[in-house]
Order: C-alpha cells, then sequence, then structure tokens
C-alpha cells in the first residue's frame, strides 16, 4: 500500500492544492471535514517551533486525535542522518531506525529538520526529510526543511484567497535584512504556491540574494501554465499596484556556508527594512510574514501593528490548513 | 467581548475568592462542576516547574481538555519582551506577535515568567506576564510572575480550610535562609491571600528582608476589611499559638540585583530553619511550604516527614483550585 | 491499599511474566482488553528516550488515558535523590516530595533514571527508582534504571515468541564493540527474562565484559527451575545453532567509573561487531538489538537491514507489552 507524503506543494497539482485549501477554507467556516479519532501524528523537531508545533497539537485535537512530540537532542537521542557512516561520533540514533520504529506506533510523521547552513548543494538534497520519507511507512508531513515549508505556503494561499486575491493577482516577495543568514524554505515555498495559485509574483532583492536558479526556473514554469508570472528585480518601484507585501530574509547562496563574507554581502542592505512608506507605494496591500519576525528590523512595528497586516490571520490559517491536510492524508478513503 | 485574566487573587474580591475555593473544594470531593470539553490551554514556561506543568495538564484532561506547552527557549523560539525595541539581537520572536497567535490556536494561556532579577522596579512591573494579558484574546492565568503566584495563593486557601482555619486564624509566614536569592512571587500571594482570607498574619523575617512597601500596605489595607490582620517582626515568639507555619525564602529588596551584596545581607541568618523546636512552639500548627523546598536548608527532615506537614496536602490542592479556576475562565456562562 | 510496581521481571513469577505476554499478544492481534479511561500516566525521564517517550504515549492512548512527561532537569527542576542531605547544592526538588506529589495527581508513574556511572556497587542499588518506588502513592514502572530495563524485557520475550522460540531454544547475547562504556540494564534484564522464559542463553563477551556476578548466579537459579541454562564464554563457536544473535555493548565491571582504563580494556575488541558472516553460523538465527544502535559499529549495515533483523518488530513489541503491563498494574481489578 502506497502512502502519501507531504514534502511540498508540488507533490500537488494546482488543482489538487486548490482542492485541499478549499476543505480548509470550509473547515474554517465551522463544517465537519471528517474526523481522526483515536490516531497520533509523531512530531520530530530538529529546529524550534512555536505555530507549527501548538497548530498541528490543536488541529489533531479538534479532529480527535493526538500529537506526540520528539524534540532531537533534548528529550531524546542525537540522530544521525547519513547513510553508510560508521556511527563513532555523537549521535546514537539513526534515521532509518528512528523512522521504522516510529512507523510502528503514530499514524502519520511530521519532520522539522532545516539546513546545516554548510554547503546549498548538501542542504538542497534534503535529506533528513527525504530520509524519513524513505524510512517512513506513515505519511510525511514538512513542517519546513532546508528546501521547503509547505504547510506555511497552504497557509499563505488561504490567506491570499481571504485578502480577495485571485489568479493574476501582484504580490511582491521582498528580502529584508535581519542579523543572520536565514534559510531559504520560506522564500522558496512562497514562490512555487504564488506560482501554483496563478499569481504576478515579484521578488525584490539585492542583486547578491537571488534563490536557487533551478527552483525560480521550476516556479516559473508553473505560473507559465496557471496564468501567473515570475520575476525578479531589485526596484522598489514593482511595489506599485502590490495587493500583498510578503517579507522575508534569506541567506545570500554567493556566500552559503562562509558566514563573513555572507554577512559583508547582507550588511550593505540593512535599508531593507519594510516601513509605512513602503506599504504607502502599494495599491492598499496587506503586509504578511511566516513569523517569527524580528520588529524594526524587518518591519517597523508600524507596519506590523496597522490593519494591513495580515500576520495573525496567516499563522491562524496554519491551522485550518493543516485540519485540510491531516484528514486527506490519515482520513480513511470512503 | 471582554476575558477574565487571573494575574493575582487580588483580581478577585474576598467574595468571589471565597466562592473559587467553595467550587475547588466540591469539585475535590467529586462534585461535577462542569465540562471544558475539547479546549485547549496553552502553557508558557520562561522557568522549570513540575507542579503546575503536571497539575494543570491533569486538571484540563479531567475537565476533557487539554494542554500544550511551550518551553520558551528551548523547544520554541527565545521571546522578546519589550516593547518598541529594535529586535537585532537574540530573541527572534517578540510576545505581541507569540501572544496573538497563539489566542487564535487556544481556548486560554498559562504563562509563567518569574523576574530577571536585576532591578526590582522593573520586576515589579511584571512586563511578561502584563504583556501576555494585553495582546492574547484569550483568558491569561500566571502560572508565576515576578511579582505573583496567585494559583499557589488558591491552594493554600483551600489548605487553610481543610486545616480548619478561619476568620481571625494566626498563622506565621516565616522567611528561611537559602543558598540563593529566591523570587518574592510566592511570600507577596501570601501575604495578599492571607488578608484576604482575613488571617492574622505574622510576617517572621530578618530586618534586611522586608516585603515591597506597596504590596504590604494594600494587604494591610484588605485584612482592615476583612477582620484579618498583618504585622511584621524578627521575634519568633510569634511562633506561640500560631496554626500555621508557612515557609519561604526570599531574596533582599535592600540588595536586589547585587548578588553579593545580598548574599553577604543573607549569609548571617543561616540558623532560619524551621526545626521540630520551632514547631513545638505553636499551637499544634501545620508545616506549610509551596514547593521545592531544600530539605535541611530551609527545613528539616523531621518537620518535613512528620504528622505536621502539609506540604503534599497544600500541593494536591493546586490540582483542585485550578480545576474551578478553569472553569470558571474557560468554562460557557450559563 | 498496597500498589504493585514493576521495577524488574523478576517481580513476576516466570508463570505470571507467561499471562502477561499472552496478554500482549491477544492485544496486538486487535483484542479488547480493557480500557483506562481518564487515566493519566506521569513519565519522569532523568535520561533521553525515543522508544519509551512514544510507545508510552501511543500506549495510554489507545487506552483512553494520557501521559504527562517531566524532563528532570530541562522543563521541570533537577530533583535530590540521596536521603538526609543538607540541599544547599543544585538540585532544588527531592525525589520526596516530587514522588508524593506526582502521586495526587496521576495514576501511575513512569522513571527513567540511568545510573551515574562512577561506582557500580551504587549504582546497583537504583536508589533513584527504589526511591520512588517507596515514596509514590501509585504504581511505578521502570522505564530503564542502572541495573534493569524490564519493558524491553517484556519486548524481548513477545519477539521470541513471534520468532517460534520456546523453552530450550538457544539464544546467543553477544557484547560488541561501542565507543563509550554503555549501561548494564539491558544485558541484565535480557538474561534474566530468558532465564524465566527458559531459554538456553549463552553471554558471549571478552573476559573483562562480566555482567554483575550475583546477577548472573541468580538468573542461573531461576534457569535451573524453568528448564532453561545461562553459559558465559568468549568463544564465538557458540554462535552455532542460535536461533537468536542479541547484540549489545556495556562497559566493563573491572573499570566501572575509570573512564580511561575502561577505555583501554573496550579498545582491544573493535572487532567485535555483528557481521554476516557471524550471522552465517547461525540456525538461520534473528538479529535483536534494544535500539538505539550504532550502524557499523556494534552491526553492520548489511545485517541491520537484512531480512533476519528483527530490531523494529522488537521496538513495535515496546506498545504491545506496556499495553498490557499498564492494563495490569492501573486497571479496575474485576
Amino acid at each position: 500500500m502506497s502512502k502519501s507524503d507531504f514534502l511540498s506543494t508540488g507533490d500537488l497539482s494546482p488543482a489538487a492544492l486548490g482542492q485541499l485549501v478549499d476543505l480548509a477554507a470550509r473547515l474554517k467556516a465551522g463544517e465537519d471535514g471528517g474526523r481522526l479519532e483515536g490516531k497520533t501524528l509523531g512530531l520530530v523537531f530538529f529546529n524550534p517551533s512555536l505555530r507549527t508545533r501548538v497548530s498541528f497539537a490543536v488541529a489533531m485535537r479538534q479532529l480527535g486525535g493526538h500529537v506526540t512530540n520528539l524534540d532531537v537532542g533534548q528529550a531524546t537521542w542525537a540522530i544521525e542522518t547519513r547513510d553508510g557512516v560508521v556511527m563513532d561520533g555523537d549521535r546514537p540514533e539513526h534515521l532509518r531506525e528512528a523512522a521504522a520504529v516510529l512507523s510502528r506506533y503514530v499514524d502519520g510523521l511530521g519532520v522539522r529538520a532545516f539546513g546545516q547552513g554548510q554547503c546549498w548543494m548538501d542542504d538542497r538534497a534534503d535529506s533528513v526529510l527525504q530520509g524519513f520519507a524513505r524510512h517512513a511507512a506513515v505519511p510525511v508531513i514538512n513542517l519546513e526543511s532546508a528546501v521547503w515549508h509547505p504547510c506555511q505556503a497552504l497557509a499563505d494561499i488561504l490567506t491570499w484567497r481571504e485578502l480577495g486575491l485571485k489568479r493574476g493577482s501582484p504580490i511582491v516577495l521582498t528580502w529584508t535584512y535581519h542579523p543572520r543568514a536565514l534559510p531559504m524554505a520560506v522564500p522558496n515555498s512562497v514562490v512555487l504556491a504564488a506560482a501554483q495559485f496563478g499569481a504576478r509574483m515579484t521578488v525584490l532583492r539585492p542583486p547578491e540574494f537571488a534563490l536557487d536558479r533551478e527552483l525560480v526556473t521550476q516556479a516559473g514554469a508553473v505560473a507559465d501554465r496557471t496564468g501567473g508570472s515570475l520575476v525578479e528585480t531589485h526596484d522598489r518601484n514593482c511595489l506599485a499596484g502590490a495587493r500583498v507585501v510578503y517579507a522575508k530574509s534569506w541567506g545570500s547562496l554567493q556566500a552559503y556556508g562562509t558566514p563573513e563574507t555572507e554577512a559583508a554581502l547582507r550588511g550593505r542592505y540593512q535599508d531593507w527594512k519594510v516601513t509605512q512608506e513602503w506599504m504607502n507605494r502599494t495599491n492598499e496591500g496587506a503586509f504578511m510574514h511566516c513569523l517569527p519576525v524580528r520588529r524594526n528590523v524587518v518591519v517597523s512595528d508600524e507596519v506590523l501593528d496597522s490593519a494591513a497586516s495580515a500576520i495573525v490571520q496567516q499563522a491562524e490559517n496554519r491551522l485550518h490548513v493543516q485540519k485540510a491536510l491531516l484528514l486527506k492524508l490519515l482520513g480513511v478513503s470512503p
């Protein structure tokens, strides 16, 4: 019996994605979408979490099930993720056993495993997430990997709908300054989700902060098919007419794994902070961010606390889209 | 729709407090006080916990709901609590977002946030707890802040009742030695609760270990209205006739935030340890402490393991008073 | 009212142990063995856990109850376990209070407390586990102590049965190399369980890695009564005919608490790794290990990923035997 994983929104066609978000909207409106009575979802965290941790716990409980958390390296053993190694170091447990054994206890597994930030080609392989998907016998949900954060993308699509966006609506995903080189999973996922949604997506970023070329090319191809578009620019004039300004920082792929070089690149752009002046250039655009967000670094208090800020709505939508996803992945097919 | 928080027993009138403890007593006796089916309480811990963590989990489950825990800085992001700051340090998440987002997932929030121990005027503002109360859309329960530990106080009132104490009964809250300068939340709460209960409360302490003057004045004013009283002394003769000896250590406000100076003040009073000799001077008094307690530093094994020790009963009562509180705050009004 | 603890399989007669594993097998086959509706099991972890943590959570939920976890020294206070001490160090809570208070909240307690690895005579007293058993008013389950891991042993017995083993079947428990001196709880428990099961158990180990003499003598006496046997050897010819090769590393009791000396003893035996060549010498033997296992140190990838590997089945059986145990300890007697 084959199992369904959810590793990227790219696992679903644009139509299937639309249906999943439809279900999330109906669940949010109070419709009964089914139950997961007695089921347990195991959540494996290699990294911290607030929204993911709580929204999945509440989602499972509202559906009649439960979550069980494993915080790797804290409450549970450090996990080796590479194949074929001689395990004589500081990681006593292998992913192969962890995934196989947990599959005997739980009905699904969520995995959060950021990249190592040393080598983009390595991180791009998403080996921890992919390893769990390969060795688990139950559906695996990506709770944010080195490459993708698809549950965030689902919540964003629902939010775009609620904000009245449609195929062809203009969205600006803007890079911002941040004191550290952050992972790429959210921008990758937002770009792909916008393409699947059919948005006119502009990525506003300094020249040195391009996203992965292959992922951008793939998202562009998707956009071609859905009637959307994908362009990149460093010109803030692209804000004109935007319905959404989605802010996010990420590290430079030009200097991935070399923190000093990367910090020098990033340091030139400390003025890349979303302010009210930015928002005024849009078409009454909404402000979005995946959270956590650094106030007055990534975005001003003024914008974040304004009526244009959709961040709390966006975070709430994690709950609803994840309930839809869980019903789809763990529910009994009729 | 306004929400009810529980930040201090001072949020309730003495009469309302009495009714809440009445309900707790009835729940302890097995009465069905209502259900919180399907509700989730989020517990945000900035500090460790044993009794609070387990008693709230069991309380919610016995009422049909659940808790979800967030251990700040461990399993979840470090949280910035100051307003208006440029968040370029080591705390990626702001309390404003955490409180607002969690309010979309859970039905109530408990928050444990001790003070920083640097400046009493700062800690006295209880800014983390107050920030959650201000920015959460759901009821907030104080699980011990810099200033108050009201759930402990509720349990203590129920215990006083069970021990047969009435309005006018004499209670001694005694300072004890301890190797570290401990927070003031428990003594503050016990003094206020005793005033609300109408006890004759004596605070037995070395001269340098006065509680906050304003809080003592306020508690004294409450005692005047309830028929109780509040006096402070360093004379152990006050033990004569006491029905309860409540032991607790706390740091000196005279040297708050200057550990060496404070330790020198404290070091003079290593003989402030409750022994059987102390207990013999009382009127068959019970021994109370909020736990955790350092054996043979704060109190002798002999006293702690004697029949006069009410500490386990006191800790058990956390469960019952919290069930009453949860029903009041999260329950559907008829 | 007396309470039942489960600290070692030795707490049960061979017949009672057999009945418990019978029940586990029936539960695994889908039989309804009863419910623990509304009950809470508190799990106190002094050490990390994966299988134990998740399998107990799922076991309780499948029976209608819940677990509540306490990670000592992380989310909860560090716990002093010695009696009679002056608690002026870094452990603010005493086991006596922790056990007594938790007993007022939960219906049973699981405790994981490895030894300190300093002095075997001290660790052998299993004082943390024994302290919880003595001071808790509710049943205590050993989740792995310095001396025993009886839940693992229960799972192993069920696995032996499923593999077709019977009284008199030959099992080899083989020591293996490992980069650190590991605890003795699993080998102790496997040896005792094999004796209770009536297996012909051979402990294959280097001369310096004998198990505790008294425990071996006791297990041998049990084997005499059940029709089993227990021998020790360093000769790998014992693998001939074995139905199970159970691999496990442990530290040398000759150098307990002196890491450098112990490492020198251990270092001579880096070739003690289970390979296919070992397995080929058996009677189509199954490979077992309690997990986590260090691949290519303790056992080769080839063996671990072969059809002969029973490790996942063995880990799954933790769930079933623990459900049986929980029903026995926490269920209402008819």
